[in-house]
């Protein structure tokens, strides 16, 4: 064991922050962390945006129905992009339709995802607390206009990071054994009774968002989310093909 | 700086392992890191598969057209999964159909990846090295098979990781003021020329894959890719569907 995954096991999202800024070194640091992240063959298919606009802040904070967006100390949105590539295939005269497919989203999108959460690692390390935002997707065109996102261009996940006010239990994660398989998916025979321990376990956890209750237990909470469809969402991949993405 | 970030931003793809094996014990801790990665609205939609049938590795290497994969000292193959989640939620009599959006594919594929970066750090932290594998989506119906994923499963990233037994130049990246905004999405005016330092960088950098030659300027790799259309990757979308995922 080492201090870094000493920080690893202890992530905690963090969505109540101090006043203390975060200094434009550190953000320089986090974004250097990004760009070195692993790309899927060399094409570094996403981009990032800082978004410092107070107005602009507390759109997302709307958008995603989250006080602490418009509070944290700095909010990245990753982006796919694919549209960088684009501009320079073109200006070499190529054709670039294979833009159109969900391969090159896929590559994009991983591209943003990795870099995301070296950041996450990297803003932990030192002593900054984050959370991401899949909430930037709830009304992702708007999301994009508000960023004047191009064709080719998508959110893939935002990120707030600020230092941390609050200190939240570890919360307790599928047993290794029910998530890490062998050569093979696995067949479930009586799911609820495998998880029924890991269960006990989740509903002794609390929430600080809702400090005075108990959670529901994971199975619980895994069945009411079937029903909860977020109608923003549901139009994702009708976002995506207006931007030239997954069209085939 | 902390010797996390000095870490991170030391980050090279390795590609060519020692025959040390990595112990149980650190397999254990590299799932753990995992396990306590960020995951959306706490549904855990991903699963790891350890790929050690050597027979299995064989045929991952050969899909990726990289016999690396089978020397590797340890495969992962970080999967999307809405098929345990599935099956909580119908053993409690819940309509499972909001599985088929883009939006749940994507909770999963995020799940997954930011799980995989999380290893990469740890693995890293602990002298070990790595690369991803997006090669495993070349054939990804094949690779389904091979680990026999049912629906609402698929293949998002694959890890090779192992000692290294080589030491690759860092892969210079595009400069921070390329790939990081502030508040919008840039207009880029002549991107031959805003790129051509950063070009001329990239060509100083010799791959160790052709350790004789130059490799191209990353504008030319970028026109070169337009016309490189994996024909296992265009099937990706319609792969998709078959496991009931990305069908809305």
């Amino acid at each position: 064991m080492n201090t870094t995954i000493e920080t690893q096991l202890n992530h905690r999202s963090i969505r109540k922050f101090s006043d203390k800024p975060i200094s434009p070194e550190i953000i320089e640091v986090l974004v250097d962390v990004a760009r070195h992240t692993a790309t899927s063959s060399f094409t570094q298919s996403y981009s990032i945006i800082s978004v410092t606009d107070p107005i602009k802040k507390q759109a997302l904070a709307e958008i995603g129905k989250q006080p602490y967006i418009a509070e944290a100390a700095h909010l990245f949105v990753l982006v796919v992009d694919q549209h960088r590539n684009e501009m320079i295939a073109k200006a070499n005269g190529a054709d670039t339709s294979v833009l159109d497919s969900f391969d090159r989203f896929f590559v994009g999108a991983s591209d943003a995802i990795l870099a995301a959460q070296n950041m996450m690692v990297a803003a932990e390390s030192l002593g900054i607390g984050g959370v991401f935002l899949g909430s930037i997707l709830n009304q992702i065109d708007e999301v994009s206009s508000l960023l004047n996102l191009p064709e080719r261009v998508a959110p893939a996940l935002g990120i707030a990071f600020g230092y941390p006010d609050q200190s939240p239990q570890l919360k307790p994660r599928i047993p290794a054994n029910l998530i890490h398989f062998e050569n093979s998916y696995p067949e479930y025979t009586n799911i609820l009774d495998t998880l029924k321990e890991y269960d006990e376990i989740v509903q002794t956890y609390y929430d600080l968002r809702n400090a005075n209750q108990r959670i529901d237990s994971f199975t619980n909470q895994i069945t009411a989310g079937m029903g909860r469809i977020n109608p923003g969402r549901a139009k994702m991949l009708e976002y995506l093909q207006k931007q030239k993405l997954v069209l085939k």
